[in-house]
């Protein structure tokens, strides 16, 4: 049984990743397509926008993704390079023998260069940090303005050729496949067959319509409740509030220059939009900053982080799959340990907070809590 | 200038308390009344039923309270003794001759009495205090039993003479002086002329209607925002779920005990009194666990609670005062620093962060942040 595995965030799932899939599956030549896609947070920071459960549905009742574990919280929130090692150690330890994953380049043969060169270990890329840091830029702008410069084989300028250099540095044994983002950019908000995340959720705050989704994910979807950092702000807005700033400095992402600047953001803004345009610098980008306050709102401190074992992935755990799905994770159980339904794991208890820090806002608790969460078979009922 | 202190919470001022400023003034030959106030929770954990500084403008529209003075987070929110001790402290600092308040029993002799008794200090106290805890009671309700047992000159199973008791012990050069409290009892659910603060808050919440209250106190109040727990429980149960255990029990009052207890209630309950009923066992009483609840809503670890001065009160800080209570503010000010701006003292920047925690779930940050509040004076505008 020959599995592709797609690392992703389906937020939602949308007529580009159906597409992704499609092709993954025609030149991997694949049996099935396992998607590997991050929980309740994005990697961006961003809540959700919807639970993760019903986006894996979603991304199951579109016909091209057959089995959808859960990429652990741990690694979900957390650059690219972190996110990026996370995903490709699931993939290989369940087996898969490809690797798909969208890009501007489409070609595979630049990521595998580029990757090849090592260019964050040479003492130039240490220079150029440095020069960038001096210069106010933030650790993260500075380490990929300094890593762009190098790598002359790909533009890593664009966010998913740099997820994809990050998957050839992390894969040892899988096997690499690109197909070359059509439609709409990441970032761009037209409206088309062919829409970005970002679009379909913008146009989804305009109109209360879901456009640019299979008609089956979309069917799976409506009734769901969608968030945004509207719903969290009250509950950010007061954990800043009430909390001495030595005790927000231990929170993951937030230092003692950064801790005062979002005190103060909270104290003069009543809006999240208001709040992010108050606390946003040159030196801490919009993402970096939406990372800290999701660290905040699930009480993530660094000590926490820095205590987990990002290299001893030993469970996976499925969010929803179709009967295809399912003859997989029979074979995937004679590798991992497949968790599919609570268990005391630590990162699962994790989970758990994670979840009812974002369920909590939405009154969605009960309907969200892990406990009670098993995951989606959609297929013949039989054994 | 005779002052006589008043040590109270005014949740909010009724005629209960009307009276007794009264009978304290004629009795005490006073020039003046000032009220040492609870500011935003209290003392049994709950959250104020209006803002202190409405609250405190209440209590000098009735005519009977001249000037009203902040008893810190740190003393309010506490066991009655160190509440007692707070109020004591600042009453004595500030220059007040007596210090007025009400009880069931209403002669202050068994008072003065059973605090040169000092039963705690007593081997015999010890022991019944641990044959308390081995029967399962708290400590608090261990302690509170012994001490009744042993003190026989005072009822000390009523809240108010209890509070009593611990004002003698805490005076060391002021007067003290008792009215027997008059009409409904402190937890007497009936409606009269002279109705308690629980009865007037039970009664708005079922009718939306302020009664008991004097006519120029309710002005004041009417259109004022009204708190319950039920605003705060989304916020505390998004803490008490998100945080892991070991962070949990650096709150103060969250014991490894307590902790999954709290954790568990909150996974069962939807609302905040489901919960209550979940959590309450003979060991944490109510008010024990709504201390724990508002120290885990406002951030408060009990290494902050360990590292405060208790006896180092250096500043008072003024609510509400009319014209002889400014007066009194000229004098107190020959005494002690009195703040009516805000400052960066950090039992300030704590009253900062605890009044935030209160009115954020309320929707009213805005209009109650500390940095924008200064006491209220009515009066005359001369100086």
């Amino acid at each position: 049984m020959k599995m592709t595995a797609i690392i992703s965030e389906y937020n939602p799932f949308h007529n580009g990743h159906l597409y992704q899939a499609k092709i993954a599956r025609e030149e991997t030549e694949a049996d099935l397509i396992v998607a590997i896609m991050s929980g309740t947070f994005m990697q961006r920071g961003e809540p959700a926008f919807s639970d993760k459960w019903t986006r894996a549905r979603a991304a199951v009742a579109s016909g091209e993704i057959d089995l959808v574990l859960e990429l652990p919280f741990y690694f979900s929130v957390q650059r690219a390079d972190r996110f990026a090692q996370g995903g490709v150690t699931i993939a290989e330890m369940i087996g898969a023998t490809s690797l798909s994953f969208g890009s501007e380049c489409g070609d595979i043969t630049p990521f595998l260069l580029a990757a090849s060169e090592k260019n964050e270990e040479t003492p130039a890329y240490q220079r150029l940090v440095k020069e960038g840091l001096s210069n106010g830029l933030s650790s993260a702008t500075a380490a990929s303005q300094a890593f762009h410069a190098l790598t002359t084989t790909l533009d890593l300028t664009t966010p998913n050729n740099t997820l994809g250099y990050y998957y050839a540095r992390a894969a040892s044994s899988i096997s690499l496949h690109t197909t070359k983002r059509i439609g709409s950019g990441y970032h761009d908000l037209s409206v088309g067959d062919i829409m970005s995340a970002t679009a379909i959720r913008a146009h989804y705050d305009e109109t209360h319509q879901l456009t640019g989704l299979p008609q089956e994910s979309a069917s799976v979807l409506q009734g769901a409740t969608f968030a945004s950092f509207d719903h969290y702000y009250p509950f950010i807005r007061n954990r800043l509030l009430s909390t001495p700033l030595g005790v927000l400095t231990q929170f993951n992402g937030i230092d003692a220059s950064l801790a005062p600047r979002l005190v103060e953001g909270a104290r003069y803004s009543s809006t999240f939009d208001d709040f992010m345009t108050f606390i946003k610098t040159r030196r801490y980008t919009r993402t970096s900053l939406q990372r800290a306050l999701i660290y905040l709102l699930t009480s993530t401190m660094t000590e926490e982080i820095d205590s987990v074992a990002f290299d001893q992935i030993d469970y996976v755990r499925p969010l929803a799959f179709n009967d295809k799905g399912r003859q997989a994770l029979r074979q995937i159980k004679k590798q991992i340990r497949v968790i599919s339904t609570f268990e005391a794991h630590p990162w699962l208890i994790k989970e758990s907070q994670v979840t009812a820090a974002y369920a909590i806002p939405l009154a969605r608790y009960d309907q969200l809590e892990e406990h009670r969460r098993f995951a989606h078979f959609s297929g013949s009922s039989s054994k």
